[in-house]
């Protein structure tokens, strides 16, 4: 298949490439230029504009927009959906709002048109192990871009199969999925974020009690002083945490036990804070998946106007003043 | 009464003198003797030691121990219940874990003694506004002391009455009551700062969103710039959050609204840890007694452990590099 | 002042009434027939339709909307505002959501007329104790409506003054604030709400470990029957926790303290879940106020499909068959 | 290696056998006539008491107990530890509170005995893919048994190497770890299992908001009917969470995506209990590990007192009634 690429970052340039291996044929923009000579070094067919793109593409044109969610998102798709015929398909394959998704599909259908959200895990290790891919839109559009996702789809692989599992839509097990109208790709994929958020946390903390256990609060004969390193990579075998998360951790760790190169200002992307507002939206509880959100917020500042607060209430009640070397006093009052 | 007191710091000072304003009578002890002239200005009888303490009361001897909980109180109470004879009476009015009553009131009984535990409450107001008592012991020595504890406690004062409550034990309208056998003062008292710590953390994180409501990142129209203390004032005057915390939150915002001579850095006494510890003895789900408590864990540490974890995972899946300077990029994978 | 009033359910009828007991006169509306009657008994003048309460008014003329947040209030408001003329106020009483109001506002200003609005706590009491309000709007029109904020509020009373306020805007201690423009004072309001569940959760989160003290899985000497309407009333005496909230609980625990007339099932207004997703939009950590609307949440369902998925996993692992009947066993694999 | 076996339920007859399939002979024990009677089938040579046990095994003696944690586990300890002399090794691998292993240590090594903890994961599977071990102890006795732990761990197989662990334990790589001194090996099982909970917790939640978003109280083009065993599927396949987790919930869904055959009724065992507590002891904020252990508590109640509480609240301020059949009316004071 032909298929236009519209950004050509780490995520979208990777798609690229991945698709050319498998001999489909791309149109490339970016616009940045080293980024289209990249990608035309690499076998793509780089356009200038937009218009450049439509052009190049054979009818039903097929546009896959690999940008940052939001604005850029948003303008790039209206000014395709202008340049673009009946029965064109769009293709966003980035972080969007699943709001939108639904919106826009609605938009386009007006004019004819196809929207096909597609939600995307597998970061930078993509193009050699593939995109698992959440995918949401109307039946044949999806049907007809199958050859697409194919190849961008990881295959089955050696991963066991799931017992059960059989006479149910076999793309599953090669790693992509039609999960519903526009939006549902996103939603999928933004919930998977979420719980990676809690998984994410779940081992920060474990890890953080294990590192804290040398403390000399703690009786002596109870305090350990454990090495982080071998603890991640014996859980790797055969233990029920076993994960690729804890896989990333044990490297990590293997390479320096201390984490002290990295900052531990955590930025958070939209969709941890969509997943807590899709769980309020629903009168889910979702405690522990809002928890992981909120230790991302924490962490990026120095002390909290909450915290001062504490201080100014206890200096209130209790005459307590408070400080970096002030110990709590054992039953003082709090 | 005629009654010995041990540890004169901010509480056992004032709880002194609040009975002399009584008529009670107080012999007074603290290993500090600045403290021990300060009180014997006011009345007390001052002497140098345990022993002399004990020696001067008549029996049974009553002796209110007031220190910081932990080895202190332990090693003063069993000094103490050495010099004491049967039928006397060791009163615990500091934040003693409640199953060191449990266990301390056994010993004790084993020898003919009485051990009462106190919780109370009021800080550094007590004096004046006096002291609402959660109390811990055995019925009869509960009674005998009732003359004690009518004293310090704040009485009905021109606090509504509660519907409902005739018939019911008229202690408790006079602020101080006997909660159970040994510990159970305690416990109530531990459970009352649990509480607290609750209702401190949910003021702080209302004000800490109504302060950053004024964020450049949020819709123009949707942002506003809050006058903190004029919220707390105004919330005093028939809403639904007013308490006794608001009023002192009001109190510090109208010194300084933004808290700026406050640390931030938050400590903890014993009691919110026990208070989750005693939760998840009996298996009661405590999320925000305890969310309060962890806050407050958080509030004294730069970057955890937990934290550079994730900044470690972060760029094992997707390469991200973390810091300060470095805003989420919109869409990007996290 | 003459003032129309929409909405005479249990808020709107009551502030009619406090109103007119002031000497304001009020042309009041409901679209039931009963209510009406209800409030024109009490000497308002009742009118049967949105034209004929705007006829009966004088101009500048003022409608107080106090209606349920959502659908029927939007309806209300672009309804009256197309029978309004330039100049005339709409105060929006009732819970909407702050960027409703904002939108509203510049609706509203585009025909030259004015919306405010008017965040109210008090609940039922309000009619007697006066409506605490937090107030958003143009300066111009929210002094002028002063004379209606006056009546409604409580008024200083024997409230204690807050040291430091001398030169601030004495509105406040009557307790009325000006919070700024169109949206702040339900912004407030929300803000108020979400402290309110936060704190409601902290003392139903500490009466649950008081209640659960006496379970037989504990060790016998720290087993206790405490009994709760007495621990509730002795620390509305000079405790940190007092504040209205306790008030209420011993009132309640007085009549009953088993609390068995009460579902649990406990439903959340909006504001809860707005104060959340504020919190998400600022990333301010707001853990304790979440917890507390989940709490909420899970109070609404039997089991949730959460926590059957987490015994589906569990049989995975380990083989385990959970059900009421099933004690968990002791050091078996979880 | 020769040794003995006490405990032949799931866990320790299935040890039995690993360990007779790689050729160590086993003394076995049950207080249950048929397990031993089956293990005996296996080739394990059944005794009929510890004495018989003892017995039967070569000095240094090494005896494994794999019996539930708690009284059982420490009477069987202490009466064979009375049975043993001195050089003699007790191996506990169940799931005991670290406490008492460094407790145990102590009194043991008084005697010149040897104490080992062994924390294992690996449930049900543990027979063919082996077990994941973490050991406490002291170094010559760890050493001495390797042969026993080589055996049970699962090896390194096809799992990829970390890289960066050149010059490492390279034992730890075959699936087990000396840990520490006594209690390390269940302290870091112990927060396996925290861990474990915190990631089970948020798959959990995830899916609960997967499941819920066909709710009929969303805005109809944001529903959608999702289907939940596709999506733990093609997770499984190149994303961030995959997990062996994901494969066990993958395997359930694909056998009955509503889970209807599942109580929701989720027991816990001590070790998330235990993590929560380590994390207060060390003030490490644990909201994830916490909140997942809460979620279970909960799962095990109808209604909880304090939301029985919360209602009587409601009512107090608001008249509210609450029930099943009564739905939170929008905009009314919550």
């Amino acid at each position: 298949m032909k298929i236009g690429l519209i950004g050509l970052g780490r995520m979208g340039g990777n798609i690229a490439r991945r698709l050319m291996r498998d001999g489909h044929q791309t149109v490339v923009y970016d616009n940045n230029a080293d980024a289209r000579a990249a990608l035309a070094k690499d076998g793509g067919e780089a356009v200038e504009s937009l218009e450049g793109l439509v052009k190049a593409l054979p009818s039903p044109k097929v546009v896959w927009v690999m940008l940052p969610a939001g604005e850029i998102t948003e303008n790039t798709i209206q000014t395709l959906s202008g340049l673009l015929g009946k029965d064109d398909i769009i293709i966003d394959g980035g972080n969007t709002f699943y709001k939108d998704d639904a919106r826009r599909a609605e938009e386009l259908a007006a004019k004819g048109q196809h929207y096909v959200d597609v939600g995307t895990s597998g970061g930078v290790w993509g193009l050699d192990r593939g995109y698992c891919m959440m995918i949401g839109g109307d039946k044949p559009t999806v049907d007809y871009l199958d050859p697409i996702f194919k190849t961008l789809a990881p295959g089955a692989g050696d991963i066991p199969r799931t017992e059960g599992r059989e006479g149910r839509d076999p793309r599953v097990e090669n790693g992509y999925m039609h999960a519903g109208p526009a939006g549902a790709g996103h939603f999928v994929k933004m919930i998977h974020n979420g719980i990676e958020y809690g998984m994410m946390q779940s081992f920060a903390e474990g890890f953080d009690i294990l590192k804290n256990r040398n403390g000399t609060q703690l009786p002596e004969r109870e305090r350990y002083s454990l090495d982080m390193a071998d603890i991640a990579e014996v859980w790797r075998r055969g233990s029920v945490v076993s994960s690729w998360l804890l896989d990333l951790t044990a490297s990590a760790l293997a390479k320096g036990p201390e984490l002290d190169n990295y900052s531990g200002f955590v930025n958070d992307s939209g969709e941890g804070r969509w997943t807590v507002n899709a769980a309020i939206e629903e009168a889910v509880p979702a405690e522990v998946l809002t928890s992981a959100l909120f230790a991302r917020f924490r962490s990026r500042q120095d002390h909290t106007y909450a915290e001062r607060l504490l201080s100014a209430m206890r200096m209130g009640f209790g005459g307590h003043i408070e400080g970096r070397g002030t110990p709590p006093k054992e039953g003082e009052h709090s």
